[in-house]
């Protein structure tokens, strides 16, 4: 299987990341996706404390492998928390190649450049255009993000020269997942043109799968009332994780929706996808034989 | 050399399409790209039939092989364009998979799906994500088109499925081009994260390097000033690729001019990037060395 000087920094056994999207991203999960060989991450997002702490022993009831927590740098516990953990190694989500070398001369360990294709929140780069341009800019393993969600986009990010893949929207819908049920079916009946950014002109666009919700933000946006988003968006990335609440819910999720069409566990599609991958690598693609 | 179904349906060397870009795309462009192999366009735009007319006699004084043209749907004389040429293969150009399956439906002979990355007119999907869904969704040829510009983003895409690739900002450097100087500096010297949308809520979202004008622009969107927009901007491709009008210039560019380094001759970017693309396809990548 495919292995790379990212798994030896980290001391997983498959160069694949779990995304720390906020309310899904709890210990069961990050437990799961490292104990089937990948790197599970706890999103801390605005959580207390105790609340993370909670999270970690779950995780680590589950697996004594590695794992990650996403840390928002503006939360304010943000510094205690990198103190649950003896051994730090940082990797920051960028989404533009420029901050990914600031962040590597800051002392960054690795970096995941995530492309606007992704879920949640995003930057303006793709996948296809951050990977190439971080790889060139920086010394340290680039991980990609965004759109990954099987052995084929997985094959193109390592092709651009990423040493890791980072997966979210797959993720969510995985066995181990506590996302409601609802949110899981709705990743896999959308296709990839039923994702939306809003939130452009509030300054921190999102993309979510298109519902009443995110008609109406657009709607909103589109008139100038910025505030009224703000309100009625207020609480909906829990209303969708939690209550599967279709209607006034934000389902956060990237393109690569269109890509996922079953609920695997954190194991299947971690082997799935990198064992899809090297066969992608290891042949020539046989609809573009070479004539030479 | 790589050589798909696309090459035998157009009738071509080599499965690569040079992009339509108004007042870019000329004769003498079209005709370098289809003498060096790959399948030149000519770009109608808003243009009356005498001048493109002009344009294919230049073309034709280059080479007899394949050309094609771009042909906006709304141009009154769109029809009569079409009659220009005996034999014809049509290839839209679309920004989502099923917009591309309703192509096919209607009769379609391949398909260009153009991820947002693209410099112009943009939809919402990235590259990464359009190219494998709308070979999920479709039969015919998919030609990738948005980041382009190397042969690593090259073998992503026809990892992705791609029969063929467009590039669009690269033939607007290529030594052949007839853009201003000022134009294909700008290009060079801009990465990736240069380049920005406007006009998302004017609802023709278009690509381009920033500078004063895209500046201006972005400034009265946010303000809601949608008809000073059109006024400031009215003009500003001509201004940038005629008159190479750094201020009030538009300079549309994909994010893959962060790529792009120097003017090579249409024949050079095309064998550079099809030799560099299967160097790529043909050996497992040294950074991911499998274990098994």
């Amino acid at each position: 299987m495919i292995h790379t000087k990212l798994c030896d920094l980290l001391g997983i056994q498959f160069p694949i990341i779990q995304g720390g999207m906020g309310w899904i991203a709890d210990g069961q999960l990050a437990g799961s996706v490292s104990k089937a060989g990948g790197l599970g991450i706890i999103a801390c997002a605005s959580a207390e404390k105790e609340d993370i702490r909670k999270e970690i022993h779950i995780a680590r009831s589950i697996t004594n492998k590695p794992m990650g927590m996403n840390i928002i740098a503006k939360n304010p516990n943000a510094l205690d928390m990198t103190n649950f953990r003896a051994q730090i190694i940082a990797i920051p989500v960028c989404p533009s190649p420029i901050l990914a070398k600031k962040m590597q001369d800051l002392g960054a360990d690795a970096v995941v450049v995530e492309g606007c294709e992704a879920g949640g929140h995003v930057g303006e780069m793709t996948t296809m255009s951050l990977v190439p341009q971080t790889v060139d800019l920086v010394s340290i393993p680039v991980i990609a993000a965004g759109g990954i969600a099987d052995g084929r986009t997985a094959a193109a990010a390592f092709i651009l020269g990423a040493e890791g893949i980072q997966l979210g929207t797959y993720f969510t819908v995985c066995k181990e997942s506590n996302a409601h049920e609802n949110y899981k079916e709705t990743i896999i009946k959308s296709n990839g043109w039923d994702t939306v950014v809003t939130g452009r002109l509030l300054g921190h666009p999102i993309r979510s799968i298109n519902n009443d919700l995110i008609k109406r933000c657009i709607e909103l946006e589109r008139n100038g009332q910025f505030q009224m988003v703000e309100e009625i968006a207020h609480g909906s990335p829990r209303k969708a994780v939690k209550e599967g609440n279709l209607l006034e819910g934000s389902f956060m999720s990237g393109q690569s929706c269109g890509l996922i069409t079953k609920k695997n566990s954190a194991s299947e599609i971690i082997r799935q996808i990198l064992s899809s991958a090297e066969n992608y690598l290891s042949k020539y693609p046989e609809h573009i034989k070479s004539t030479c």
